[in-house]
């Protein structure tokens, strides 16, 4: 990755990629959940272990199945079942490791459970000879003859095995191979020796695809946004080209929602029905009500809540701000830790002054008020309801309900002089 | 589609889909145009009625034989040729409509025409057994034999019958399946026990596109903007990233347009030869002249007509604004029932106070004027000719031809008190 | 192209085509270079002039052989190897141009090399019959037999032959055929009646696309950047969306670099280790220091430069102008050129009046200064170190270090003013 950020830490849809698999093994309600790190154990322990992770470190990296092993001092008087995931292959569902638990307990009992694929192209994965879900043989595609790499089934590497059984037998896996690796596959057949089969079930090539370059991040994201926008219009939301707006892990989207072309939504977003979102906005952190309207280019920071059939237009931002029903701030304006009633009308050009270089104040606009264009209001301040605040005030001192402030000195003006100051910077344009 | 509008009434290229299909059919010079709806009528007539397009109800849904057969009344008195078309099947031409009318009246007088295609995939489609495009056979999926199924030949639905022949054999058509439905294409079986023969016409897959859900609705509209870009391109305006242009149904581009990456387009704009879109750009209802530059960031609404050469900036919105040429607003704007001289220079952060709560006033602006940056003209007010506006005015006065107009109270300064301030609240924060 | 500018000269990743064939050729550091050129010369050669190129006159169309005949003259004098090269196939290699001469070097010596490629639809290509890499006849498709046209290696047109021989059986092309043409690839035919063998080298078909209409030019845009995307992050940088990123020729992109959806570069841009490029940011002629943070909604325009961690927020154009460490400017800002010291901090709304209509002027502002929101900035004018400027004022004078400057005239209030106005308003709309 040619990164001073781990590697699972790479964000898919705003969110960490070990934390969106950490989500999916959450949803199974685990007894324990280990990770497995090596170098960068400090970024991954910090990430995981407010979420109650225990993290186990793998000093030298001799293999997947030393990887696993030296989660064992974690799982110590654990019995059941474990499953083993990479944190770099995010997008494997709940859904597909309950199938793989499932099929670990059925009545055939298997000693583990792989997950295989059919990827398009098998190029190099290690290969699964099965037959009727029973695996015959786990191969290496180096070591395959042409007929076993004529196979397309092949190895994702997640496996689900009893824990009594996994560190029994990787106790017995060897490194005696070209890597001088230890590796997880090898219990399959140490098991197998045995007289005990393991089973293969299978996903689509999609969900088990692994991130180990910028390039098979991207991948992965698109793959995600593809599949979350699917989602979206399957739920009744209208998007005009779908391949323009990414969702966070967390967007909610209702009915009836119309998304433009060009939006980005970053994580903590929900949008109420019949919502109106036009091209080039940004949204992130915000709660947008009911038949509200957002953009073209607008900007929703965290703490924007847009009350229905409020408005938010082109070039505004808002962070920290609460807009009552059907309130509008149409252009140019930024609204930061404000409170702006319902149906009040902020102009053109309005900025609420909420930071003095240390600490940040608030603004409260009340119900029905009107904000001239052009106004600064410098917080901490309040304008009272249905108050009417004339265009370029700058507005220090409280209003009150119904009053007009403006701030408004005299226009001067000079005849001629414009003429004059043309005359004379044309002649100084042509000295030059 | 989930929702609460009629889908026929769901937008493509900003235009609803019934609408697409209803221009098509209007280049055709119709002598009457029925639209046949079941639920949500209110909704469709609505659209199609201020366009002289009757509407006829289906009350129940009972198939497409059913369908049709409710337009008998509204077609009374009609004995020309009748064109059977769907309005979830938007993108149909006048061009194939046409061609389905010349094959009904072709020397060999065909009871019915149909329009077939062939799909990548013919799935459950209803096939189309034909030799030299006449029908031998016209069968469901779910009825057909593997060697019909192997057919790649599918029925669209459309169709174009005489008026007398089409309601005498819709009389004929039976409900006897399993869904008990009146089917339309029976009749072609039913002329065909007759001894009279209906001819099929092909056309490709992509022009008889269903939408039956937001996903679909997705797929026509990328096919529509596809096909408009490629147009763009071949009539001279270059697009560095055609998929990023989303045109409307009625955008017209000149030759030697250029557009960047992300302009988005609303109905109603004219761009004339020479202009220069820059990227993420939302221009809706304007016109645009020659070698007019725009963006990046502009937002042009409705009532926007740019002269020759003027120039519109980084987030700057104008609307009903009309410019002269050469006359530039560079930044941060917002000119709104406005006229604006040629040669008109606009300074960065003005803003026109085009309201007040109740109604729109207009600001005028003479010829080679310069507001100076972070100016509110409250409209109504005109600024003269060559007049000058001094930097942060807010001008309530008309300002006259070649004068300075300027509202500046003194500059305070109070030396020493910036760095009292940070002292002091220095030690407030560090004492939190 | 339906163009008033020659087709050589439509740009690809903001650089005319031919240019960037000229660059490549740069780097082989050739003894002379020579564009023949027909209609358009002028253009042509007012672009190429200032890089040393000579140009040559096609005056009439007669065919490849004989444009590469025009160049004679040019080349009096010199004996080395020439390579021929088409304005409108752009992205060939440096790499490319160098085998191709290698293999004209090579010890067997071919009179020609001719650069082969294998598209995936062969089409009217004309083609290379080759056994080994040497060249048994050269066909044009029209003239070809079945068994020819089944062949896959295609003619680029691209040769390269020592000057020699190339201007002596270029002499010796005929034009009989039905074009009344000189074709370039005649020579080949010609020298293997002399009994001298000409080689092929191949490479792949994006390598040698060629440009005959914008949507060919679009075509080639698109395999560029698509190609720059990867090496972006191959070198280590996120792209979250890469098929929404839009590089130019020069783009330099550092390390652990984020780039969002979305993003379009102008020439001229570097940007630093770890910095952070939000969504809808359009970036040209900028240096982005490290840790620096742009965006979403920027524009960064030729001589933006931004120290360490140093932020242009949303809806922030700046233009010549230096930010230190740290500075930031986060919301609705216009700074043109303009001196902002490290960590200063620009409120939202503020603008640098850098225009009277004439002439530029610069502005100051000291480290760690304070610019209250929706200032204006008169320039000429300085702003001292940790000097504080309230909010809305319009500053004309020099404001010294640590001091507070601010033009703030009393705030007046008339209270119960709105609700009469209200009253009255809403009376006039009724009784509309």
């Amino acid at each position: 990755m040619k990164s001073d950020l781990h590697k699972v830490l790479h964000p898919i849809a705003g969110r960490p990629m070990l934390l969106h698999l950490a989500a999916s093994v959450a949803a199974l309600d685990p007894a324990r959940t280990v990770v497995v790190t090596g170098a960068g154990r400090d970024q991954v322990e910090a990430a995981v272990s407010p979420l109650g992770i225990a993290t186990a470190l793998q000093a030298e990296q001799l293999g997947t199945g030393h990887a696993v092993a030296q989660a064992e001092a974690a799982l110590a008087g654990f019995d059941g079942d474990v499953l083993i995931l990479y944190g770099d292959v995010p997008l494997v569902s709940s859904q597909t490791m309950r199938a793989m638990l499932d099929r670990l307990n059925a009545e055939d009992a298997p000693v583990a459970v792989v997950l295989g694929f059919r990827p398009t192209d098998a190029g190099a994965y290690g290969r699964i000879i099965a037959e009727d879900g029973v695996i015959a043989k786990m191969v290496e595609f180096k070591d395959a003859t042409p007929a076993e790499r004529a196979v397309d089934l092949c190895n994702s590497g997640l496996m689900a095995v009893r824990s009594a059984d996994l560190f029994a037998l990787l106790a017995r896996v060897g490194n005696d191979n070209a890597a001088g690796e230890y590796y997880l596959p090898d219990i399959v057949m140490l098991a197998a020796a045995d007289g005990r089969r393991s089973a293969v079930i299978e996903t689509g090539a999609t969900e088990v695809a692994g991130v180990n370059s910028r390039g098979e991040l991207a991948g992965v994201e698109a793959a995600w946004q593809q599949q979350r926008r699917a989602q979206a219009m399957a739920d009744g939301a209208t998007l005009i080209a779908p391949e323009t707006v990414w969702f966070a892990h967390d967007t909610v989207i209702g009915r009836d929602v119309v998304i433009e072309p060009n939006v980005v939504f970053g994580p903590g977003v929900t949008v109420g029905d019949g919502a109106l979102l036009h091209a080039f906005s940004h949204i992130e952190g915000a709660l947008i009500g009911a038949k509200a309207e957002v953009g073209p280019f607008a900007r929703l920071r965290p703490g924007a809540v847009m009350g229905e059939k409020s408005k938010i237009g082109n070039f505004v931002e808002i962070k920290k701000a609460v807009l009552g029903a059907g309130a509008k701030a149409s252009h140019l304006t930024y609204l930061g830790d404000a409170e702006v009633g319902a149906g009040a009308n902020i102009g053109a050009g309005t900025i609420t002054c909420n930071y003095d270089g240390f600490f940040k104040y608030k603004t409260i606009i009340g119900e029905g008020a009107f904000i001239g264009s052009n106004s600064a209001l410098v917080a901490p301040v309040t304008i009272g309801a249905g108050a009417i605040v004339g265009a370029g005030s700058v507005i220090t001192a409280d209003v009150e309900a119904d009053a007009l402030a403006l701030v408004r000195p005299q226009q001067v003006s000079k005849p001629g002089w414009a003429k004059r100051f043309r005359d004379a910077m044309t002649a100084k344009k042509a000295g030059k």
